[in-house]
Formats: C-alpha cells, structure tokens, sequence
C-alpha cells in the first residue's frame, strides 16, 4: 500500500535533524525505470518555494527518475541561498544516482521564510540513498509528514499494473500553507503525455476540489512516476480512472485529516448551467467561515448557504433555490420547507445540497468546519 | 451625536417584543424635510432580504422620507408572507405620517428564514410614532442593536450644517451575516443626485474597505436623507469629504466591535499598478484565515502575507516583494530582513504595509483577526 507497491521503485525516509521533533525528514523515492516518463502538477500560487521554481524545470521534458522530499522547512522566500540549497539537494542525489540533477524533482514544506541547513538536507539524501529499498514506501511517507496524525498511502491495482502514492497535508486548516505534496508511482507503462492528460483529469475532480481555508500553498506539487516495469500498457481511459480513484481516494485522506476539524463537508451543487458554476458555487460556500461555524455548532443554518450561493456569478434564480442538509431539504423555492431540526450535524459527515435548477451540470467540493472559540461567536447565537 | 442632531429629524426606538432579550428592536427616522432627498447603497448580494426588495423601488425616485428598522429577524427567504411584512410595515408608517409607503425604507436584521411577527411589528410602529421627537436618535441608535455591544452614531460638523449617523453591525465575525444598516442624517440642502455621488464616494473608502471574514450580507442597507433645514447648500466636495469622514468613524466602530476579536488589522497596499489592484490585494490578505490566525497567535507571519498576495492578479513581481508589520519591514526583495522579533502584535492595532513596486496607486483595507482555538491550530505551530 505505498509507493513502492508496484514495480521498480526504490524508496526510504531519515531522520536528518530539520524537524525539531527529531522525527523522519528526508523522504527519497527513485524510478529504476526501464521507463522514466512523468508528469507533475505545481501550485497555482504566484508566490512559489524555491523548490518549485526548481522543479518546474526539471518536469518540463517529462522525464523524472527521483523525487526528493524534505518536512522541517518550505525553503519558500529564502533567496538565491535558498534556491542554491534546493539545487544542491539535486545534486546529491543525481550524484548517488548516477543521474542527471535536471531529473531530480525536490519538494519542501513546513515554514515560509526559514531556511534549511543544507549540510543536515545533504547527509540526510546521503542516509536516505544507503537506505533505499523495494519496500522502503512506508519510511518514505513517515517522513514528509508534517502536522499530519497519520501517514497517508494508497495503491489501486490494474489488470497486471498498479499504481501507488504517498501524500502529505492536514487539510488547508493545518498550521502554515498545509503545503499538499503528493509523490505517485506506477509500473504501467504510459507516456509523459498520457500521464499528463490523466494527472490533470485526476487532480481537477480530486485535490483542485478540497478547500478547507482558501489557502493556497507556496509548495504544493503532485508528481506521478511511470516505471513501466510491469510491461503492461493501460488504455488511457482505464488508467485515468485508477489514477482518479486513487488520488480521490487520498484527497478523503487529507479531509479527514485536517487539523481542528469536527466535520468533513461535502458540498454538492446540483442541475448547474456549467460545471464550473457548480464548482464556484461549491467553492463560496466552502470558503463561508460562518457556514463553516454554524456546522461546527451543529446548526443547519441554510441561510449562510444562500447567502455564499448569493456571492456568486453562476446562473441561477435568487428566488428558486432549494437547499438540502444531511438529505433534508430545509429550503425549496427560496423559502423554509423542511424543519431544521429533522437535520442530525452529531456525525462527522455532513453533506449540502443546493439546486440551482439551471442546468444539468453538476460538481461536488469538500471543506471541513471552523471549529472552537472563533466558530463559538457564530454558533451559538441561533442555536 | 445622533441622526437627530441635524435639524428636520425625529427618531424614536421601542421594545416590540421581537428580540427575545426583550430589548428595544423597533426603530423609526422621520424626515420632516422642507427637503426630502435621499440615496441609499444596498448590499451586492444577489440573494436579498424581502426589505432590500422593497426599498430599491422605494429609493429609484431618490425621495425618502423616513426610515423604519427593526431587529428580531432578517425577514430573509421567508417568501411571499414575509414581503408583505415589509409592505404592511410601510404603510402603517405611512399612514401615521400621511405620506406615501413608497416614500419609506424598510430594513430588518437577524436571523435569515424567520419570519417576523407582523403584528408585533405594525404594534411597535405605532409605539415608535408616538415616542417621535427631535432628540430621539440614541433611543433608535439601540434599538437597532443585535450583537453590537454599543450603540454606534457619528456626527460631523460642517459650516452651519451636520451629519449624524447610527449604525449596527458587529464586524463580520458577528452572528449571522452582521447585517450592516445605516441611517444618515443631514440637514444640508444636498440634491439627491448629489447625495448619490458623495455617499457612493464616501462608502468605496469605508464600509466596502471593512472585511472581517469576506461574508456578504443579505440585508446591508445604507441611508442618507437630506432635510435641507439648515438652507444651507455646501459644496459637493465639502460635503463628500464630511461624509467620508462620517462613514470612515462608523466603519472603524464597527471594526473595533468586532466579535470574538483580538486585534483590528489594517493592511496597506502601496506603489500598486492600480486602486484595483492594491484593494484586491489588501482583501486577499484580509481573507486569508491562515494569516489572521496568525495575528490572533501574535505571530508576524509574513510568509503568510506573501502567499495571499501571490493568489491575486495584482500586477508584482513574486522575487521584489517588500513587506512590513508594525513599521518593521520583515521581508524585502521577497526574502527576509528585519527579525521578526522586533514586531510587537501585543496591542490590539495592527499595521500590514506590502509594497508591489508596480505603480504609485495605494488602498487600506481593515479586517479582524481569527481567535481561539480554530486559530490555536494556526499560531501554535511556528510560536
């Protein structure tokens, strides 16, 4: 169940002293091909980390053979010396390679503005490359964790072929940017292209709509590794299935992980002019702090649902709107319908529904609630 | 210091019985004119309280000549019945007065989807009438009150003429939506397209500047009526400057009323390419939870700044970024200078000042920070 689940990955994770915890750090997973075909995915933030702005070169010929991952320090905002750590980080693992640094994709995350101590990072990737192995994934994913409670994998099996993952990130409730970094290997055989064209579809339905804070991060990048040692090649279709399902799969896990959260928020528009209405819409009510709050208090205050739906450009009637909680429907047509009080918010769980009854399109985004003492102001006035 | 410190007003508020406290929550502003112009700005919300419906007909003509509110109950998404409310309720103001009820604005605060007890409503209508006098306006500043814990009002003296104010509103953070109602007095002799251009001035620099948590009300109104009882006619920009001033004292009561918050945050945004672009990016900021987190933890997070700035469209460049908390300019050239040591968050003022180097156009906007424990989870980590 982790990233080195399938065929011809090699992976480890050490403890080089960046974390004041003394915990694992350095996270390193390598492709020993026979394929090296890749694609990443980086944070749409115009303010990015160092280790970014390296990547982006790196992918940009689709060819990836190591990913090197630290925690204790985004090296975001640190300066040339910054961006020379991050490149001296390449190195060293190319060096131990034998590979090129212009293949070599390094993450960062923890704070902005801190440098990290490039000696610690280098004896770490030296430490991380003596401990590689077939079955090193779990090491891997201890180490880039941040605030996480838990280590977060998965793995979906194709006919013959599997892919794997590791992912960082307590939702974007987590202290900092909850930098979201996500490694992914597989050992289909599938080209840069194809794996772009299916990374993008995963991410746009999966990660691109988990929005706890509106918080976009420095550092988020999700890279996919194709090894092709499994010999099989996956149609695309099927493979963007799997790579969906698994990187849906995952996002639940960053949900449900999300620090100071008492509720996972499911948000559904429904019968949307466009799908991007939908989505808008969903993204507005996710981003209400006093819906969010008003879930923390267990009040099913539809009220702030129309009210973020009302913000919005999506087409729609202000008149016509029907929202449902849990399955309740508390408002049709704009007005109260069903009693509040049918509306159980103890679970976890808790799902919106608004039809905005002007089309057929429809999309779901995921958030959690604003909980404790800033949500107490806004929960406890109608409850 | 009240809407009846101009001459040409009476004000009165009571206690109808629509606030479970038991407090006044009925409030009436007469114009007795010899003039009766008026503008009024309501919320961009596309989703509306049945009193925004009423009043934009009533405001078209730009002829006012009372306005009566009420606490207890937004009259929001409660459907036909609740228009009616809102009707019934102007035309018993209007029958008292001998006016018309098109020449009166309603508004309503409280709780979204309930319904006001109608009967209750004309009852205290008919109480307000009675209590009408010249020096009424504190009675109705209270009754206007919901979570606010003063009553706010202004005045601004000009040169043989005046403008008083009351408002409510707690900040964004405030139960609910924070409906934001405003009544402004004058009795300046003050065309109604006149009155249109200065409030609409006066408003873009204060109250739409004011952005504790980036929730849009469903009931926002905003008032001036002008008595002409004075006979004096100031000049447009004598005039627009006294009501900046007025509505800046009033946002700036409503940003220190807050709920549930520590600080009040003002972000500057200098040298920016545009006005536009310096508001969007001070908005940004002021909406990022992570960052206001921060602040509540007494944490000068610039890392978080530069990340909200990097999710705008602002015109910068992301490597020449200047940023200063409290006078103390903790990030230059996009990396880190002043120790952020030196910046002392312990008092309840805060300054953020973030230099584009893009123009020479500037904008502040004002915002709260997020408190306790949600924001435990944000400030703990990097203190």
């Amino acid at each position: 169940m982790t990233v080195t689940t399938p065929q011809g990955f090699r992976a480890h994770g050490v403890a080089a002293g960046l974390k004041s915890s003394g915990g694992k750090d350095v996270a390193l997973v390598v492709n020993d091909g026979p394929t090296y075909d890749s694609a990443t995915v980086f944070t749409a933030n115009r303010c990015k980390a160092n280790p970014v702005l390296w990547s982006q070169q790196v992918v940009a010929d689709g060819t990836v053979r190591a990913v090197v991952l630290n925690s204790g320090g985004a090296n975001c905002y640190t300066g040339p010396e910054g961006f020379q750590t991050t490149h001296a980080v390449a190195e060293q693992v190319a060096g131990h390679l034998g590979i090129g640094a212009i293949d070599v994709v390094v993450c960062s995350t923890g704070l902005i503005g801190l440098a990290n101590d490039r000696q610690a990072l280098l004896d770490g990737v030296d430490a991380a490359h003596v401990g590689l192995s077939a079955d090193g994934g779990q090491q891997a994913a201890e180490a880039i964790m941040t605030t996480d409670s838990v280590p977060k994998q998965a793995v979906v099996e194709g006919s013959g072929w599997s892919i794997g993952a590791m992912a960082k990130g307590a939702g974007m409730l987590a202290p900092q940017l909850a930098t979201m970094l996500v490694v992914i290997t597989t050992d289909a055989v599938v080209s840069a292209a194809d794996l772009d064209q299916a990374l993008r579809a995963a991410t746009r339905v999966s990660f691109d709509r988990l929005d706890s804070d509106g918080c976009m991060s420095t550092n988020d990048t999700v890279t996919v590794m194709a090894s092709g040692a499994s010999g099989i090649t996956p149609s695309l279709p099927d493979f963007t299935d799997a790579l969906t399902q698994l990187c849906t799969d995952l996002a639940m896990q960053l949900l449900r992980d999300a620090e100071g959260s008492d509720h996972d928020i499911a948000i559904t528009t429904l019968n949307a002019a466009s799908e991007e209405d939908a989505v808008e819409v969903g993204r507005s009510i996710a981003r209400s702090n006093l819906f969010k709050a008003a879930v923390f208090g267990k009040d099913p205050n539809w009220g702030r649902v129309l009210a973020s739906v009302g913000t919005t450009q999506a087409a729609f009637d202000p008149a016509d709107l029907d929202v449902a909680m849990n399955g309740v429907w508390v408002c049709k047509g704009s007005t109260p319908h069903a009693d509040p009080g049918e509306v159980d918010l103890s679970g976890r769980e808790v799902t919106v529904t608004v039809d905005l009854k002007a089309g057929t399109e429809r999309a779901t985004v995921w958030t959690n609630d604003l909980t404790h003492a800033y949500v107490h102001e806004n929960s406890a006035y109608s409850s």
